[in-house]
């Protein structure tokens, strides 16, 4: 139901998901009108309806959500996943009345205090960067950022043919003295678990390594991370309507365009960040995924395709399988 | 003698400076056998050297160059300034060290704690959005914000037309109550500002604000704003990157490219972060002027520029008068 164009986004997503993943099951959860109109194809066995009566909106409070909404599209599809009946659960809506519920009712898991937002941002090397967290926690200790750097390389782990990938702790310098209190302590626990084998720590990295592909993994806190993300996406915005507006300037630049048309498409692709649309939600006791809110069909199913890996690889036993075996340094981290 | 490449890039846009600006007169500071190569247009009565036996590396930790390097042309520099014999000072070197040496020559003005750096970024509208801080104070009290909005605003009602400038906190969400206890409480501090006519607050802008040019000013503190703008710098790398690649990827799109060049040359003119170059220290006694280090010749123009027009336009005045007409209240909001 959720995101900016709800069901007329979603339905033609979903079908196009089916068709390219033949042992995939979709439970579609909604209202009861919205989901009469879906297509043929989303009437097999393959496909079950699940009726919820209410729909978070955008604009909701958090409270609004969690509290009066219990019979929101949201919660009952989060609810299939604590029962055990859906693998993941993918949402377009308002995220953090997506992150309460799902903290609400999956729970977090053990050593884990904040779960955190994780996506993958296209980099220059042709790959992404996996940057965690984007807005789930504002302030964030030491500890915090060593549990994201947890959970991110059991993200790519899982998800990538990088069986050891690289973490990079965002700051505003490559030196160990850099940066604020908080995140000298984190380059420290970070290098300590490094030490221990617990993860692959390549040290400081800066805002423009997001998109040198330096690490796989950036890891900041959700303040931070928020800024970063949308800067990127203003920028985005920002060269793509100066690109148009030069080639659309004159019948010489239209005349330009048109013959540049297939460069100017790969460079699109390239650039595309709809392809890695899907951000994991980690640090829960159930697999769920949110999807941009302005996504479109394409975008969207790249959420549902994520999702489906991320199930396949078992990322929940990975990412449960990497906190425990840091479980004792993280608790003697742990300020007292 | 700063920046990647020193006198080789500096003197020539001195050069260029000076013949664009019939009453301008330079002092250059360096050591002697550098300066003796410079061209005959800097051997004028306009332009005058004063000898530094040291420089600053960019990689000298800040202890290094504020203690054992007394007579570098950084510290040279800011005493001109210091003493009166220059109007503002302007550097390509080692930003770090920079601050700290412009600190202890020219101290902060009363009522500033900690200084700032503020740039402009070109946004959607063909003007510019002045950020700060951009890295100088990596951990803010709501009070530093607030100072900061009031030092933007003077710089940027010196330097353009606007008499009220429009101020933003960058936050990541718009709603009063997003972000952490820091900048909630910023928000407050700016809104009571704003009521009693010191400055005009807009509200909370996110990251994408910055490129739309939302407001005038966004404010931060320099963990973010560093994170933000180097965020941005490797995005804009990764763009132009990929752009040349596509369109040197085959002779076809080889001859597009040809055809497409006063196309791409009108978009590059205005993306061009290089106009832009020229960050102001703010809240000096003194007016100092950060280059970026990869400048070539045009940018490092700019930022003689910038500072040209921000000594003409008294900025170090209309810093002073801001702060000193919200002192009472800048006062009262510190925390005891």
């Amino acid at each position: 139901m959720g995101g900016d164009h709800g069901p007329a986004v979603t339905l033609p997503a979903c079908a196009a998901f089916l068709e390219r993943h033949a042992d995939a099951q979709l439970l579609l959860v909604g209202r009861a009108e919205a989901l009469q109109s879906r297509p043929a194809s989303l009437r097999s066995e393959r496909c079950l309806v699940i009726e919820a009566t209410e729909v978070v909106a955008m604009d909701d409070p958090v409270e609004v959500a969690l509290r009066r909404k219990r019979d929101s599209s949201m919660r009952v599809a989060i609810e299939q996943v604590r029962d055990g009946r859906a693998d993941a659960a993918v949402s377009a809506g308002n995220t953090g009345a997506l992150m309460a519920i799902a903290r609400y009712v999956l729970k977090t898991l053990d050593g884990i205090e904040r779960p955190a937002i994780a996506t993958q941002i296209p980099n220059v090397t042709g790959g992404a960067t996996t940057m965690l967290d984007l807005g789930a926690n504002v302030d964030c200790t030491a500890q915090h950022l060593l549990q994201f750097a947890l959970m991110g390389s059991a993200l790519v782990a899982a998800t990538t043919e990088r069986a050891r990938p690289s973490v990079g702790l965002l700051n505003i310098g490559e030196e160990v003295i850099k940066g604020n209190e908080v995140i000298k302590r984190a380059g420290q626990l970070l290098r300590e678990a490094a030490a221990r084998g617990d993860l692959h720590f390549y040290g400081n990295v800066e805002g423009n390594d997001i998109f040198k592909g330096t690490t796989d993994i950036v890891v900041c806190d959700g303040f931070v991370g928020n800024v970063a993300l949308k800067t990127s996406e203003g920028l985005a915005a920002m060269v793509g309507s100066l690109l148009r507006e030069e080639f659309e300037r004159s019948a010489y630049s239209r005349l330009v365009a048109l013959l540049a048309l297939p460069v100017l498409r790969r460079f699109k692709r390239r650039v595309d960040h709809r392809r890695y649309n899907g951000a994991a939600l980690l640090g829960l006791r159930g697999l769920v995924f949110k999807s941009h809110g302005s996504a479109d069909a394409f975008a969207f199913e790249q959420a549902l395709a994520r999702a489906y890996d991320a199930a396949r690889a078992q990322l929940l036993q990975r990412v449960r399988a990497g906190i425990a075996q840091a479980a004792p340094w993280l608790r003697e981290a742990a300020p007292s």
